[in-house]
Parts: C-alpha cells; sequence; structure tokens
C-alpha cells in the first residue's frame, strides 16, 4: 500500500565559494533537511556550487524539473558577488525587476537604521519577473520564490528563519519516522542481522553508523520509514535481537 | 599569464542516506576542500546524495568524466547499506573483486582483534576490478583508488587519516591564497568599493561574508587568487580603503 503513495522530493543547491573553498562549514543541509521532512518532503539531492552564473542557472533548471521544490541557499545579499537571482531569472528566461512589495520592505527595515536605503541595500529589492516574496522575520530582506524554486539567504539563522515563516505552506506526504537503537556492538558483527531484519520488513531503511565512544566501540542503527509503526515494531524487533545476542544497548542512539 | 595556466578541479560526491536525512553533520566537504587547495587542486563542485547504487553510478559517471579528480565519501564498511564499491565498479563496468592486498591488510588488522576476520568484515577486501589501494591509517580497511575516482570513508577522522595517507601524491596547480579583511562595515556600505577593487585587479575574486559579533556587525572580504602577490597586494589595498574611509579594521577577520 505505501508504495502507491506519492513521494514527494527536494534538491538544495547551495551556492558559494566560501563553502567549496572550506572556509564556511555550511550549516544549511542538516536544517533544510530536517525541516522538509516534517513536511513529508524528502531531501534527495544537494549540490554545492560555485559563484557562476552559467553553472548556478544549469543547476536550477535540472533540479527544478527534476523534483517537487527546489530550495537554494546564498548569494542574495547586497555585493557584487550575490548573482543567484539574476542566475535564476537567466534560468527561468525572464528579465530582473524590482519587486515592489520587496522595495516597501526594505523601505521600511532601513528607515531608522544607519545610512539608509542605499543603492546596494535595494539590490535586494530585485526578483525574477512573476516571482512572489518569502518572509523574512530577522532580517528585512525578503527570500524569493519563483515557480518552485525557493531561493533562501546563505547565513544560516536567517534561512532558518525564513524556513520557520515557511511552515505548514508545503504539500508533502507522510513524513519519514526514524528509530534510532544503539548498541556496543561492532557493526560488522551485527550485519547479517540487520540485512536480514531489513530483507524482512519491506518499506523500511536501516542504516548503520559506528561510533567511538567512552575508550569503546559501538553503532547506532537507524530504522527509517513513512510507516511510523514499521520503523517502531522493527526498531523493537531489532532491539531484542540485540539484546538476544548479549549486546548492551545505549538507550536512544548516540 | 595566469589564464593561460591549467586549473586542476576536483568533484566530491558525499554518498549517504544520514547526510540528507540531516542526522549527520558532514565534515568532509570543508576538510577535503582544505586538503584539495594545498595541493593546488580546486573543489569545483559537491554532490550529496542517498545510498542507491543507480543514482550513486551516475553520479560517478558523469563527475569523473568531467572533473582531474572525483572524490566519494561513505558507504565502504561492513554492511548491507555500505554499496560504494559495487556501484562505482558497475560505473566502470567491471565486476567486483577481492583484492588480495586489501585481504591481507584485513588479516593482519583483525588478527589479535576480538572476532577475527569475519565475512562482513571481509567485505571492505572488495574492490572493483584494477583497482589500487588507499591507504588507511587509523582503522585498517583501505580505501580505494579506481581510474582518476578516489573512494574514501564517510567517517570524518578516517577520510583525514586516508588523506593524510595521499598527501603529496595528486598532481595539482598552484595553490590558491586567500586573504581575509575583516571590518566593523555593513557590507552593503562597501559594495561599490568591492565590486571596484575586484574590477581593478584581474586575477582576484572578492568574497564578501557578513557577520555580527559582540552586539556589532561587521564582515569579513576574502581576496583569492592562484597568484598570491596579487592576493596579498589586493588585500593591502582593500585594507588601506576601508581604513581611508573610517571603517575600524578587525585583524584577520573573524
Amino acid at each position: 500500500m505505501h508504495d502507491q503513495e506519492r513521494v514527494w522530493t527536494a534538491a538544495l543547491a547551495v551556492i558559494g565559494d566560501e563553502i567549496l573553498s572550506g572556509r564556511t562549514q555550511d550549516k544549511n543541509v542538516a536544517q533544510l533537511a530536517l525541516w522538509l521532512n516534517d513536511h513529508g518532503i524528502r531531501l534527495s539531492e544537494v549540490r554545492i556550487i560555485p559563484d557562476d552564473i552559467v553553472k548556478i542557472g544549469e543547476t536550477v533548471n535540472e533540479l527544478r524539473a527534476k523534483h517537487d521544490y527546489l530550495f537554494t541557499t546564498g548569494g542574495i545579499g547586497p555585493t557584487h558577488d550575490d548573482i543567484t537571482v539574476d542566475a535564476i531569472a537567466a534560468a527561468f528566461g525572464v528579465p530582473v525587476v524590482e519587486h515592489p512589495e520587496a522595495r516597501k520592505i526594505l523601505e521600511d527595515y532601513y528607515r531608522d537604521r544607519p545610512g539608509g536605503l542605499t543603492e546596494p541595500r535595494l539590490r535586494m529589492a530585485r526578483t525574477p519577473e512573476g516571482a512572489e516574496l518569502l518572509r523574512n522575520p530577522s532580517s528585512g530582506a525578503p527570500g524569493v520564490r519563483m515557480g518552485n524554486v525557493y531561493i533562501l539567504a546563505g547565513v544560516p539563522h536567517i534561512a532558518a528563519s525564513m524556513l520557520e515563516a515557511l511552515t505548514g505552506r508545503l504539500e508533502g506526504g507522510r513524513p519519514v519516522v526514524s528509530v534510532t537503537i544503539g548498541a556496543r556492538a561492532a557493526e560488522s558483527d551485527v550485519a547479517e542481522m540487520l540485512r536480514e531484519t531489513e530483507a524482512a520488513n519491506p518499506g523500511v531503511a536501516i542504516g548503520s553508523y559506528p561510533f567511538f565512544k567512552d575508550g569503546r566501540y559501538g553503532a547506532n542503527f537507524v530504522i527509517r520509514s513513512a510507516d511510523g509503526d514499521l520503523a517502531r515494531s522493527t526498531g523493537a524487533d531489532l532491539s531484542r535481537q540485540l539484546r538476544d545476542a548479549g549486546y548492551e544497548p545505549v538507550d536512544g542512539g548516540i
């Protein structure tokens, strides 16, 4: 039955030389993944690409066609290296325009701030023609929705506040439920048990993630399914097998 | 002159449902990026993809053709969800074989360890036919090189030790030198200065990264170039302009 359910998918394009140079540690992948899962949307792939207008356009056109939703992070600030809006407008074959509502938001935001609404700040009112705005409760300058493409800020706490403002507004399926079973077991010793448990429970995926803690090895086994009852019963089953085989449990994993 | 230099590029495929679900925070992108830069190789794109044999194969074949080097992380352990070797063998159109040298490494490694060399652990001796091994100084089971594809572990400290063992062995060009200038300036206030400075110094790219610290705004301006002298002179030039305009410097950035 669940195989016939529609699976909603999303992709993320992380735009930024600073991530590819190793200067900045990305934090948007994990936070978007968790947010999407709450909406029953699966993050299916991520691309991290440079601040290159052609590369951004190609990536956006490929991913927006393949997925229900495409998110982008980065490149929507006031400086010369912020070219995401231009690249996405070109990808859609539309001009960049000043969005009247975005201009009004920026006018209000900068009215009492030092410097006021300068020309560079006004760049943040530019959108592809036909776009809608995404509310930015934390720093004024809005995100942009163009078709199924959601253009978010790169700074993680600003991206997070844009997602918060979007919460509940995207259509999706059932969230994936994940159950984590931790045990003081070398994953290689229980590989067969994991394989058999996964095979015996169609609709679950079991991942195995070793850890080393307090001077001892162990592993977390993560059971994931859109069928929450199935995830939980499979978790209970695996937990019992691990105990029966003499492995010390680590409650809730690490 | 520098435009005519060969630019060496690499891509990274991060393989793992645990990254796409948000459960695990990736750390391999940044560490590989920094290691590559020391070798004069530019990390040009990253794909994060699920544990899916078809998707892995397609991604590997696309990226290994487009770049000098392709790195993968994840999916080379002893459990059923570790399918990277199988996927890459299929992508190359060769069978998976037991690599005699890898078997010997595992025999030695597990000789005095509890459980010994079990069948699941022996899975880690499997490679695409024709592959070479990458030394793993931290946990025995080797990485794999197949053509220009470097197959690393997903656990960051193990991937790091494989990279350390590879240090100095890859051909590249000149490392990119980056100079960071920090200032108590709103990036929008200096947007024009940045644009002009970049335009006046062909061969440099200037990135602008705002921060909020000690209750005040500021930004780091990162000047990057394969010409170290040019990066440094541009940095000194920008620094002088910022001081002349009255912005308080933040030495070395944040």
